[in-house]
């Protein structure tokens, strides 16, 4: 059976198509630019890619550009092979604690909760349309970035704000990157020869954006990321959190208005912001070995407060089993990995650093056997789980 | 030598006299109101309280009813037997990491950082220049809430926001209770065999407005509060850390505007916001005795994001010896102590249950002789510290 994997954005459609149950990619690529005069389609096959510029006026059209390429290279000779498109769904609100077929009913509940995450839902929903448009056949499932994280407390989840916001503005933490989460853990878990149903396991997804989740048997208990995925750890270029009295602050000096101000957190802070240089962790290295002391200080504060969390959910877990790193920095920055464990000493946490400088986007082990919490590398793959969960559905 | 211990807010003028060295309390009160007709000024000496209501039209009239009813009570026969006046000043920006001298210069220099703490440096102002005009021989000296946490490397006090932020307009972590901090952590070193200079204590500042401090060897390595008293930990009525972006959906919602929304976050959130019930940890734990849920989720989130801090301030302290708790709730509140430290087992910390519920406003270790880390109670006395410093520079 074959199933699309498909991440729609505002103007992007990536998509990957996999065999299942073997979980053999056949292809993958992204419509880009959509909506402009020069679009980009791009595919790759068997180690190859193929591009082309061309207009792509909306996404209707790139999901027809896309089924017309998947038959041209010969890796489907008809429409009706794809039997199972799995989109992911940045927010499904409270009503989504798992993956989800797109009947009308979840896809009006996906149109209800698209103010919680206005630049994200809409586009996802853009993708969903255009393929119920061109495979109406097909088995279509939600696969959201929230619903592993709805498994937290309540104390976990509640702000310390009026209540009315909760009850009237669905104002509470929510979290995000939960397909990362929900595979890395399981993943981590496997790899010290441990059920994820009897394990605990702290989770660092780092790359441009960045969270962390503390599982526990399988589900999440907290997460970094809250209300939007603006909180938690500084990024590549948001601040995480803050002194809030820092906006209107900010606003009376500046003039900005608050959203102005959000959006220099969202979109100037972080890495970009501290260091003056870049958003991209490899250039805050490079940075760092040129003796930039900006760029040492943005990397000093990400792990201080990377390193900071995973004493809270150390604490929280009652003990954590392994510490994994995934995402682009987690999975191919040796150094961030370094900045974060040697902060962890006192908790026994011993970085085996030969074998951490090895490792680049593969799965290790990268503590010491004495370390008492393991250290993981785990590359996230939520295509996989996306193709798993259509799955799941068309069984 | 007598020397006045002073806290001056708005409206209304906090006092203490001691005689030092030998840091005898000789008496103390406060005039309440001031600005307005029918002013409070009362006076405690020897167990025994005085109150009179009157028109108190400004700070210069209170300090003289004060010197007033400090002849008329026989505690003082002259005015020039008060030597010294330490005033309490909130905001010391990067100015002052100690106590200072209260000349032109430096009283140039709190002005100047007013912008940074609108509410109650101009307040705190206006006690200075009422015993300047009134005692112009005593030496006046300024105690920062901020001083005590100057010492923060600057991973610690950076946010990770535009650095132009901090260089136009000064926006860092500044963190407050300074003196409660400083004094509570040599207290507490003291209390447990240790030098200050020898030991690493974690400070919970638990008030209607709370705070947490890692403290080694006696300087002050982190902080829970930030650019303003609004961060950190919930409070009575403050909501602490929350996902900055909330701020303009919140005003987006409800039409309110940003300093409107942080007003709430100031003063409808905590303990308040989240129980619906009260400001007041007496009432919440009234609440929760009588089934109240949200009076438990009120309580539930306080201890859990203590809990966080403690755990990420004992890994970056590289192990805490003590942890102190101190301030309203932190001396007599064995409940909420126990809600906080209950979370703490995976590092060993054990709490004596029976000696914590038997504590209230009085130093004692609370935790049993095995625990990895001591807990403690230590009442805290920021007058005490305002006047020591005075004399340092009466000397």
């Amino acid at each position: 059976m074959k199933v699309l994997a498909i991440n729609a954005g505002s103007s992007s459609l990536k998509y990957q198509l996999f065999e299942m149950p073997s979980e053999t990619v056949l292809c993958s690529g992204i419509a880009e630019r959509i909506g402009m005069n020069d679009g980009i389609f791009s595919l790759k096959v068997n180690g190859e890619k193929f591009e082309e510029v061309l207009e792509i006026p909306n996404h209707s059209v790139a999901v027809e550009l896309l089924l017309k390429w998947l038959i041209d290279h010969k890796i489907i000779s008809d429409y009706n092979e794809i039997q199972g498109v799995g989109h992911r769904v940045v927010h499904g609100g409270e009503h989504f604690a798992a993956s989800a077929m797109l009947t009308e009913e979840n896809i009006q509940l996906i149109e209800d909760v698209a103010e919680l995450a206005p630049l994200h839902n809409p586009a996802n929903l853009t993708g969903i349309y255009a393929f119920k448009k061109l495979l109406p056949d097909a088995v279509a499932v939600a696969v959201f970035d929230t619903a592993f994280h709805q498994t937290l407390a309540e104390e976990a989840y509640m702000y310390s704000t009026p209540y009315e916001w909760y009850e009237k503005y669905a104002v509470r933490k929510y979290g995000f990157h939960g397909t990362s989460h929900q595979y890395v853990s399981a993943e981590a878990a496997r790899l010290i020869g441990k059920a994820p149903e009897d394990a605990k396991v702290i989770v660092c997804h780092l790359g441009n954006g960045g969270s962390l989740s503390a599982v526990k048997n399988g589900k999440s208990v907290d997460t970094t990321m809250g209300f939007t995925p603006l909180a938690g750890i500084p990024m590549g270029t948001r601040s995480g959190d803050i002194d809030p009295a820092i906006i209107p602050f900010i606003m009376e000096k500046t003039g900005q208005t608050a959203a102005e101000v959000v959006d220099m957190l969202n979109k100037k802070s972080g890495f970009l912001g501290v260091s003056g240089l870049s958003s991209d962790a490899r250039d805050i290295e490079a940075g760092i070995n040129e003796g930039n002391h900006r760029a040492e200080l943005a990397a000093f504060i990400y792990a201080k407060r990377i390193a900071e969390y995973i004493a809270a959910y150390h604490v929280y877990l009652e003990g954590a089993d392994v510490i994994a790193f995934t995402a682009g920095i987690g999975e191919n920055a040796p150094y961030i990995r370094k900045c974060v464990t040697r902060r962890l000493g006192v908790l026994g946490v011993k970085l085996d650093e030969a074998v951490n400088e090895s490792i680049r986007g593969k799965e290790a082990i990268i503590s010491t056997d004495d370390s008492a919490i393991k250290i993981a590398v785990v590359p996230t793959n939520e295509e996989l789980v996306i193709a798993r969960d259509t799955l799941a559905f068309m069984n």
